[in-house]
């Protein structure tokens, strides 16, 4: 059970690292900075284009591109624990993943496209996914259901001739305010009385400019609407969709999502202790740098124990982690499903933790514009309900844990 | 030590519960669905003055109206006890606290010209305040320094004949963005030889529109600018105020503030505790409201728990208040010192644990504009740096607690 | 709401606690220490009796004694919360509640017997009990089933002509290795489909003498018998007893034991209070007077937030305890229910919380015997499970608090 | 970074296991139900000498012996990392790791005669001590000082001739209540001015029949005196010892008890995993077959995620174990030691809460001795204390993390 860095993998990280800190932090301050500046905060600016785009292009000029393509031909063929690791650096500053190619939702909607996709999706959606041309979304989560129960799921999608119609609403389609936003994939429900219940929903392929498509509105986390990007509530009236938009068949909507939410979890996960580890800086920093009653702050009180538990908290997390993602390269996903929710709790916990301590540790300066700790910390908040809430998670492994005892019991 | 309702403010809980709900919060929705609609999100609309001032003319109109004149025959002459019952309320929906012309700084503030102004300063601020017509705002906190440590407060203020001239920053300027704010209260640094260390202070009164004031920016929480109240970075420049200005003598700054602060600590706690409550009748709502998996959330996993523990939580920290305010109204600040700073710890982080289960409990929607907790957390968590830190809040309980066992320990 | 020290009660106070502490405190010790000096555990040597006796013989002559006969002729006709004071003083040092006549189980059944007894019943049991000449237990809990849910209780009273015969185990029948204890209340079960579920239980007055009873043996707390005392595990074989040792009437246990278990549980959380407020005081002499790395642990590391956060956890939990014993004395006990449970998972917890920091600030002293700490935290342990588990009082904190949201949720 | 189990270690570990669970558990129970039985309860029995000594036995004949001799000839010549699953298993029942000769103190007094000793001490302690025949003690700590600070350990050992002679006491010995403890290994004080002050004290071999030498009283952990192998409380007086008595030179007592420490440490942690490990089975098992409500346990309330949350914290506890074992093994002794510092606050703080939570779910039954809860708890909880107490590693390791960014601060 290898946990470490590979030989293969250390220089990644090393120029992952590198570019990041060095290339990517200062443009991506700028670039957020200039959010809303033509006066429509979801549309970009020549000056984000730019930078986004030279920043694209650097990354890909050093072959630091399409890391998140694991066992793939067209990747490195890093393994999940490899990748994990570049995910880590990936998490440190907001436009990093986007800038490898390496963001979600894109990362699991390509490897839909790439297992379940037509030859005609593959070519019209995956191929210009895989360059960076645009972006897609992926549409899960609705209003006015329980989601976190995903058989509530109740977009209909009804055959009509050659087509589907597609009637409902979603909201929390994160990337779907992005003007490259190009496609979504979108989860539906197709009822049979013939399936049973957990094959009741379908998964189908959308573009976004299909007539009947509305944005309702920028859903906000704690007051923010993460423009351009965004969490979008969408209204779908009488959409309409050739038949075979409908991906590996009806009622196979939670084979495609169970697949497809594995590896992105380990990914949210991984940019979660990124970020836990960057905000861990930031507070040593402080607490070394700051002075207050005559002492630097980290003599002062507790906070030689804020930091070593935070410590203490970052490091079983990630390797907690690392065995999720070797659990997943050992090719079971039964088996890696129950460490995949072990992760999905704790990381976003102990990153929100140790984010709340540098916020505390930096004063008032950390609940402001002034550190990126406060954004850091609304993101990572969402972690902890999207792709499931903490709850099912827990329940999930604890049922997963009494099964050895009794079927009955779980 | 009696903390219940007594029957002289019953009726006013229930007048002020019954406004806060019926009157005050469609209508305080309204007012900030309206922020920034004239493009300027520090001026008010015309529609925002007349929902405000309509809302404080229905207040007056029914003697609801300057409750925190504790022991004063200009208001109620109600006890700090009774008076919490009432900012628990009042916590409850954004507005409600400046609608009842209760709500901080200027409460603080009225006390400070009250207690210490000059006639004239009682003519020209004090009595505009007490009529709703300005408001006001507290410059403490200073951005190049710990003001934790509130002996590193460094804005200058250096006699010049017959006036002082003040040079330096403060930021976190609570209310200083609106556009009524009329005068600045302002701890400033004059240094002596003559005087001990915690005497170097003073606090002087200046008029919003000195010459040499520039706001330089808003400050954010976690990405929200809380216009048009705002909490402002400001910098004085060269800016000149009479010598009569200088309130009750130079070096005298931590006599006034620590008198000014108990009071309002006590009424930021309680309405934090409001907030709590509110979070728990939300999450209550939601939870017997909502189903998943064929049952209301209420009856899944570990809900029923997460209510009770709210519920005690809740319950534990008001009663704490209730003490702290008793002890405030027995007379001897010194004494009620330990237990404010007790407050000062406990509501906040109990409002913010009962919230964000609150939260977690109303799925993505919690996280959302959708309901008022996310911002609720928002501003809940400033308390736990505002007026100083958790941690220097917990070494005053703990020098408290350790007297009697020695006076070289603490 | 007056939850203070009234004028009646503070006189007493001061007796008390200054018997317990000056009187009480070193005969208690030696008490201890010589359980097992004849032999068995389960005898009380001769300078033991001495002991005890002398004490209460003190306590008497000081009029010191039954405080807990609240509302009554008998007693000093004192308030629950007047009362609540008095226990946390007793709650200080081991023997100190006997040697008032306060202990348990022996005042819970003193107020069955004085509510529900025949003449001869109080005659035979309940006077010598009042004088503490005799002692007495409470037989409850089962070994088979789970007594969190107490409709499990299983012992068996079957009519036989003018008698009842008992069979059955019952265990954790506190108090009855005391040779001096000569009765037991016992919880059986008398089924009758004519009754509901909550009525199939009946309350029984069983001589200790009994044939038919077996002490099979002491349960062990940590390790710790808890002898002279103990925890006893007893087989009860065709005990046959007389038909009007039935109290009440047959199904109506539950009725009983819920009136007998509101006060004493309150004596048991106030009790604990005061074994947290010891630990309390004890943790801060140890902090001055202890040095390390040359300064005294006080000043160390996180030491003085975790002697605050002890002295805020514990105030809170005693206003709570207060405000459910005000509750208990407004004389609806049905209002008061939810928050006895309340305090029953918030008051057990706070002093295990607090011992626990206390035995930590003491090193290796702390968990042995040169300091009550480890008797204290494994003693207050029990009572997380006693009288109901934190899950069940949670659960009615719960169902209590959503009760007016929704009649099916709960 | 390898901290899987490897191809040479699987079989021993399923060898151990096996050995633990049906060998060693029936009679482990028996010889501590026999502790006392001759009246002495640091004396064994003919029956628990059999009983140990066949066990004993039947180890070595299945070549089960001293793993712990990690790169050694003389062992298996496993890693850290290998040796710590074996720990885990050891951990899991009370004789376990004495029957593999695996127990401390043992096996880090024997790693200290052989890396130090002299000849004449390998052959009169290491031999037998490797054999099983004798056992050993290690003196550290000290009642009268806070021996979390090392440098306050006060015993005198004064120069005589050719003789070094020792006054003092030691308390906590472990395994010096064993009539089969021959030898002491004891930190004595050697001040000398020449010497910085981590160079003023020495580690010196003394035999257990030295004149001078009184075992005052066993030290008891939450009532338990853990005979026969007790933690005594010892008085030297005068006790003469020849000068080669002394290990490696003087002033460097800390030298080798660094050292010394390291793998213990780690051991001990590990072994607390494995008790973990052994509570979390009995809770589920618990859990799915106690009903209570008409339900198994595991079914209800907050039960699932006590499950899964005691399931996410061992993982994470081993994980980090592994890793610092793993560090352990790449020989730079520095580098490891805030690793494990790191696993001596979480191993035990996790271990103590999924107990904890073991005891909850079996009621009363699990503060009994009825399972090994209890014994588990008070057991694990001396680890928070033993070989430096919390504060001290954490102190460690935010030292550790503060490094890089300044070394003022730390």
């Amino acid at each position: 059970m290898d946990l470490g860095i590979t030989p293969r993998v250390r220089p990644l990280i090393e120029q992952v690292r590198q570019m990041v800190q060095t290339d990517i932090r200062p443009l991506s301050d700028e670039f957020l900075s200039l959010v809303g500046s033509t006066g429509n905060r979801f549309e970009y600016s020549e000056r984000q284009t730019e930078i986004l785009e030279s920043l694209k292009a650097l990354a890909k000029s050093r072959n630091l591109w399409n890391f998140w393509l694991t066992d793939s031909e067209k990747g490195y063929g890093l393994s999940t624990v490899e990748y994990a690791y570049l995910a880590e650096e990936m998490g440190k500053v907001h436009l990093a993943a986007e800038v490898f190619n390496c963001a979600a939702p894109d990362t699991g909607n390509m490897e839909v496209f790439e297992r379940y996709g037509t030859p005609e999706m593959k070519e019209r959606w995956l191929k210009p996914l895989l360059d960076g041309q645009i972006r897609s979304a992926y549409a899960m989560t609705e209003p006015d259901v329980a989601s976190s129960d995903a058989t509530n799921m109740s977009m209909t999608c009804v055959r009509d001739g050659e087509d589907y119609v597609l009637n409902g609403e979603k909201w929390w389609i994160s990337g779907a305010g992005d003007p490259r936003c190009a496609v979504y994939i979108v989860m539906v429900s197709t009822p049979s009385d013939d399936r049973p219940k957990h094959s009741q929903h379908s998964m189908v392929v959308v573009p976004a400019d299909a007539p009947g498509i509305e944005i309702l509105r920028a859903m906000e986390v704690y007051g923010h609407d993460d423009a351009p990007h965004g969490h979008m509530h969408m209204r779908f009236t009488n959409v309409r969709i050739p038949a075979d938009s409908l991906l590996l068949g009806e009622g196979r909507g939670f084979e495609i999502s169970q697949g497809r939410l594995g590896p992105g979890r380990i990914h949210h996960c991984m940019r979660a202790i990124g970020q836990a580890e960057a905000a861990l800086e930031l507070m040593c920093r402080r607490s070394t740098q700051r002075e207050a009653f005559g002492k630097p702050l980290a003599q002062l009180g507790a906070n030689f124990d804020i930091i070593a538990e935070a410590r203490m908290k970052i490091e079983q997390a990630r390797l907690l982690c690392l065995k999720a993602a070797w659990m997943m390269d050992q090719g079971d996903r039964r088996a890696a499903a129950p460490w995949i929710s072990q992760i999905k709790v704790v990381a976003p916990r102990v990153a929100l933790e140790v984010i709340d301590e540098a916020v505390q540790m930096h004063g008032a300066a950390g609940i402001s514009q002034d550190t990126p700790l406060a954004t850091a910390w609304t993101h990572v908040r969402t972690l902890r309900l999207a792709d499931g809430p903490d709850a099912v998670h827990r329940r999930q492994v604890a049922r997963a844990e009494l099964k050895p005892y009794t079927n009955q019991a779980t």
